[in-house]
């Protein structure tokens, strides 16, 4: 190829963060959760509508309210590369290329284009947006494992669509777009504590992402991730295997009676740090998606055996303190979430571990955590009546980047940094941090 | 003791039969489950209030249908004997003398003596009613091992007061004193299927059992009780420590909301024989209820990984035949109550066995099993989607008497007989069939 010929693309690299839910995001249970970006495929299951609303247009039938968690921890990277002499748009999710023609990546890439394109127009051309014609290269990487269990969908979608923007110099309200990739996505365009508003339009233009407060407003709050693995079989797979599927009764009215008066008292609590108010809100909140969940029909499980222990431990710790110091929260997983302050972490921690002893493995992950050793007085333990489950139960060992998992049937783990809320996303400017490089393909390591 | 003031008591010996809720009791979620007659005590559990209607009178929030199950396989057998050399009332369960000063026996022998003293009255005297002074002896077994967790209060106090009420010569309508004594009693006091109409006075008296349906009118409908023993511990346990519970936003929906007309709808599927709209409905209310206690605070599980493994092989065997042939519904508890019909249970046995295979000692148990050998073709074998759960999973044992459980943590046992509806209460005439000797004491083996 002649020198001349050889057209650099412009390249831009933004990192985004994961956001975990206290009011639910409630949809139709007609297809399995998207966890993963790379989940989505094959895309015709998504071709159904159901209720009035338009599903290509993601629209909720409830608003909800998230944390941002840290991207320390937790983040997506995505690189875009948009370049003249590309011949198409191409995409690698974790290491591998997928279909673009993914009608929710088309959703995104068409409504940033339209933004651009809008944006041009208004400024009469006198901008050079020569890139709107070119073809894009994205490329998107997870720091975390599958196996955390963690929807990074919404990371994904949140991160490929700050990017594009950067790219093709979009700014403004975005989490419209994102959420179009993934629903919750939108809740990632915000740091710290991000309500999604459902919005009334028919268009969904209202449905919205909003910041309530910044991740500096609640410095103390933390987060843990217990990771628990299927038992053996997914029991919940009867999702995979509907096809003539209502929406519970008690879904439809959750979203009417319930969530409005929730929302308002959990921003409440949050404007307040009331811890006690945040964490009964949102543990209530989790019970009542999974209940909507078993009362579809077919019904779907999402909690099992690990994810029930963890329940009534939570309970049982905070009843011995006469206060709810500890929240769990469940998503389409087996896995809790739990927030707790920074006070109550090591000691919750240590009590996790007495409960969930972790086998010889579980040696090398404990140092990874950074939790300062505490001992449980003899007086919690007794106020705890639920037998140690060690038999089955496996840590997950963690490096920086890479994760081991045991093959046993049930896992439980920590995940191996206490998390905060943490900022929206964000640009990195070193150029040694893009996925892609200059022939526009995935540098190796990507 | 001279002879001349030896008296004898007079006694009346009566069974009565278990009933399974298709559309669900539903109560508050103050208090454990009583599943049993022993289960009532301490009483002083019992003695908080909720809502509008008087808890003593335990009256629904919402109507409810049952199928009475054939005595031949499950039933108590209660005998009173009542003799004016008796100093006070006294009762025996399973063997073991109790407190009769328990609320709800007191409420049963309360309102059946102010029932035979309204007869008298009304009668004038004429009618020789002595035994109105006399102290009664009670002794009340069941054929059935607390194992099968087939909520043996409702026969039990069903039988109770079919007994006394022979005793005081009172008949008429006593499902609304078995009412008192437990909820799901009044449905016992019926054969066939059986609807409890929740009633709205104050005073509950309008709040009583009625026949649907007599036991004859579907000769082919089936049941089947798939014991499942709790997995570890129990972790439904949350709800033995409930100190400040309100109730379910969810539940109250489904009571003001949901059931009315899913008892209309059953109640017409019953008249129609219609089993598809019977298994689907019964199958949705199972798991409506089993979401309200999960949106309980804190939250209440009874289903455990068993449980959901019958689910999912329930709803994938319906799928291979294109039509619902069996339906599962859980009470307070694990165990799956299967409803089918005759054509069909041969071959639904042998695919539960076939995906939770006995152990050894399951040979032995599968001989008592009245179902003829079927061969299951590889085809149903693949379309269910589950893997067989060998490990820690073992049978109960069953003679005509006598159960042996073994104590593994997992155990999943298909009831003996396969089970038809039957008829309600009714009195044994044989006396060598009481349980009460002419000293008015249990005899040996009662």
């Amino acid at each position: 190829m002649p020198m001349d010929t050889v057209v650099k693309p412009a390249i831009v690299t933004c990192t985004a963060p994961v956001n975990i839910a206290v009011v639910k995001y409630c949809k139709c249970h007609m297809y399995p959760c998207i966890v993963s970006l790379a989940d989505m495929l094959p895309f015709n299951t998504f071709q159904r509508h159901w209720g009035k609303r338009n599903e290509d247009l993601i629209l909720p039938i409830n608003s909800s309210l998230s944390v941002t968690l840290d991207q320390d921890q937790l983040k997506t990277t995505t690189t875009v590369a948009s370049c003249r002499s590309f011949q198409e748009d191409r995409i690698w999710l974790n290491g591998k290329e997928e279909d673009i023609n993914h009608p929710r990546l088309q959703s995104c890439l068409r409504e940033i284009r339209r933004l651009a394109r809008k944006r041009r127009n208004d400024l009469d051309c006198s901008v050079d947006m020569g890139c709107l014609s070119h073809k894009v290269h994205i490329c998107s990487v997870n720091n975390f494992p599958t196996a955390a269990g963690l929807a990074s969908s919404a990371a994904g979608f949140a991160c490929l669509v700050y990017t594009l923007a950067q790219v093709y110099g979009v700014d403004g309200e975005l989490s419209g777009i994102a959420r179009q990739g993934s629903g919750s996505a939108c809740r990632s365009m915000y740091g710290g504590f991000v309500q999604w508003i459902m919005g009334e339009r028919e268009d969904g233009k209202d449905s919205v992402a909003q910041q309530v407060e910044p991740e500096s407003h609640w410095p103390d709050l933390r987060v843990l991730v217990l990771v628990a693995s299927a038992e053996r079989k997914p029991v919940g797979s009867t999702s995979g295997m509907q096809t003539s599927v209502e929406t519970s009764s008690l879904l439809k009215h959750r979203a009417k009676s319930v969530v409005p008066d929730r929302m308002k008292q959990m921003i409440e609590a949050v404007h307040k740090r009331d811890f006690a108010t945040f964490a009964e809100l949102t543990m209530r909140d989790s019970n009542q998606f999974h209940a909507t969940c078993l009362d579809t029909y077919p019904p779907i499980f999402y909690l099992n055996t690990v994810s029930r222990q963890v329940i009534s431990l939570v309970h049982q710790y905070n009843r011995h303190y006469g206060e709810a110091r500890v929240a769990y929260t469940f998503d389409a997983g087996p896995n809790a979430v739990i927030y707790t302050l920074q006070q109550h972490v090591a000691e919750f921690f240590h009590v996790v571990r007495h409960f969930f002893p972790p086998d010889n493995n579980g040696k090398k992950f404990l140092t990874g955590i950074q939790v300062e050793p505490v001992s449980i007085s003899e007086e919690l333990k007794n106020a705890i009546c639920l037998e140690p489950m060690p038999k089955g139960i496996s840590y997950i060992i963690s490096t920086k980047t890479a994760w081991f998992q045991s093959k046993q049937c049930e896992v439980i783990s920590v995940f191996p940094c206490v998390l905060k809320a943490g900022p929206g996303p964000h640009v990195l400017e070193d150029p040694s941090q893009h996925l892609l490089g200059a022939d526009g393909l995935p540098k190796e390591n990507a």
